[in-house]
């Protein structure tokens, strides 16, 4: 107990607001190196991004206030264009994940609006232009057959799946995160990463979240993004530390 | 994406403020079987609830409103009357630890403040009464020999100690959740240990975050429980559900 | 140290062999409950189990001295008819697994000689009778629309995929364990089970594996499985353990 | 199906034994680069390693034939010598742990003859020179306030500690491995070191196992070890690596 955050909160208000929080929450900050860096985007999907999609209803002011769709995609184009690659960690259910007991309460309401359903493991059958398809736009950048496409992962986070492996496997130890949704599926990730020993940069405005009377998500994802992850970044910042990285 | 969201908020929006909370999100509930129901603490220790503790100066103010000390103090002994297994998952760090090459925000900061810091994993030596010690009004429910306590973990979930095991090796798959802080700790437990796939009740008054500048804890941590977890409630309805479980 | 095994040495060859075998090495053994007992099956893949598949020079001996093909046949009906929830842990690589940096010896050898590939996660083509395929006679139980297919492991164990979590999800808690191959994939699975708080059943005769110049990993395999799982059975008791199971 | 081990099998054949193994089965290697790999060694304690350890009548033969003591003793002193950072993984259990409710066979085995047993995680009474004490001999290595201790694995794997973390945070991706027992513990070290993407090289004689009726656990691990390690070095071969690096 010798330096209790009270003392730093005193000194602090003496400085004024803005060296205040940059001294009460220390901001690590991320150095990238392109051979150890990788860009992860979580759930690029039509069912979280497209107006068609199941919870534009919910999601689609956030998305659209933020830019995520087009931020998510100059992120994509940019780390191709750097040579950094790139992972995505889908979200899939199949027929059989509806005979799960019981559920948390949006893994119910993803199963109750038929959110990324397909019709099994091993069929692309109706996958085409689906909710769970990747954003058409995104296309290029995911089906080149060098990204990496992880298997799903089955709740929001990625201890289901092999997206820790793929990155070992080539000797990456540092991620930029982007992607849907912010305090579900992305922030799982983040904190997995975090776990499992990789520095995370969190992308604040390539992704965005579902907005409901109970709260809302993307506030929630923001305060603990910059409580937790080594750094967060805009769009427009991540674009320049890549461009600026060796 | 065959039945939008969109259309169950119009639905909503026509039946009331109330009703739309209850019918956007679902809140699935989880009914208590005390042979497979478990109490999990995180971090009940000086160094978040106790006045003297290093972070007093940024979680007091909410410790205090939530009665989050009486609380978690009420469900131990409701647990411990009742047969219900308590787990406590604590937070140590060791001299070796401040070697690490990179850390996130706050794990800077609980470094830099000397949170949590033990002597070594195999020496007590100044443990008693420490800011990792158990706050002292817990220790006649933690140290009685049957609670079980796990290692510590290192980061903010059970990613890295033996909690899930320890549970799954008493045959418990559902899971009380209280303890600090609400948005580091306490939901990094809730992610994982639905991951592992346990159903989770969070007591949203048995926990606290700390407030700052940068953003309120509490109110993420609120958000996200009532997002995920299977169910919140209050030590109130806690109590009366453990009382009333067979 | 106070019941040195010494000393039930001693005792245990003062009282002949087959006593002592049991004696030595306790044999916990597991009961079967319908509801929480899943069949769980390795790679029941072409590559490991048809003449035709790129392992049979080296498994094929093993494979059909053990009779392995009938014997996973036998369970895979048997669990059907008695209303055992069966879930399949396959193998796959796809092409962006190639660009892996580095591999231990037998995931070196098999992507050399193109084991378990599939032209992508998101295409079906080329993947009928393929390697990476079900041996034929397998899928009337593995293609009935109830099985549950988890997504690919892609080192050894279910650590890459979504086993734990789909087994948790419909209250399972026992495993009766067979598949492909014995001292790889099978014993993996076996090992994280155990990690993860399952009891473990290995049926014996329902696995093999290489038996090269460099050792016999089936021997190795039963080994180990005695000194680790739960219980060993082979395909006659577990099938008999199931028929008299409530 | 396009390169069969058969045809690879023929080849073989056709140009004798010795090359026959090297080919039958690739020796991928470990580059030691000596920021970047670690010295991991499992349970050097008293009761594997000490002739008064209650396992030593099954595993005192093959640990004297090994000359396994003397061997992590070499490995422990050459990486304090060269700089390579050690890192240990104990096993001990509380006397909470013994109200496990099921267990595999050789988990039971250790519980019933009391292996490893501590008073609690957070007491060391009785512990100096019990049977989970470091064997006297390592103390200086282990003691030294730079090699860092992990947390209590719990059955045979760092699933249930932080080692992966530990690692991690120092920027590890290749671990030289050694301890105890071969088929147990570091076998499974080993398999889930490469489930999270390092490379591993075991060191075939600084480990021993137990030899009973049942099966040579020795055995087992070294046909294991060759299967799926990146590489398997003898003391000397690894002593002479470690001491050739940068």
């Amino acid at each position: 107990m010798k330096a209790p955050i009270t003392l730093l909160a005193v000194v602090l208000a003496a400085i004024g607001t803005t060296t205040a929080v940059n001294a009460a929450l220390p901001d690590p900050g991320m150095e990238i190196d392109r051979a150890r860096t990788a860009l992860v985007i979580t759930d690029p999907q039509n069912d979280f991004l497209s107006p068609k999609g199941v919870t534009w209803g919910v999601v689609g002011k956030n998305v659209t206030e933020n830019n995520t769709v087009e931020n998510i995609e100059t992120l994509l184009k940019t780390a191709k264009a750097q040579g950094i690659q790139v992972f995505i960690s889908p979200h899939y259910y199949y027929p059989t994940d509806h005979g799960w007991h019981f559920e948390g309460a949006l893994e119910r309401l993803m199963h109750d609006i038929g959110m990324f359903d397909r019709k099994g493991a091993l069929t692309t059958e109706g996958f085409e232009g689906s909710g769970a398809d990747w954003l058409e736009r995104y296309k290029p950048y995911i089906n080149d057959g060098v990204t990496v496409i992880t298997s799903p992962h089955k709740v929001y986070g990625p201890e289901t799946n092999d997206l820790v492996l793929q990155l070992r496997k080539r000797g990456i130890d540092k991620v930029i995160l982007g992607g849907m949704s912010a305090n579900l599926c992305t922030e799982s990730h983040m904190r997995e990463l975090l776990e499992q020993g990789f520095e995370v940069a969190v992308v604040s405005d390539a992704t965005a979240a579902a907005q409901v009377e109970e709260g809302d998500g993307y506030e929630a994802a923001m305060i603990n993004f910059r409580f937790i992850a080594n750094t967060v970044w805009t769009t427009k910042e991540a674009v320049q530390k890549i461009n600026d990285a060796k």
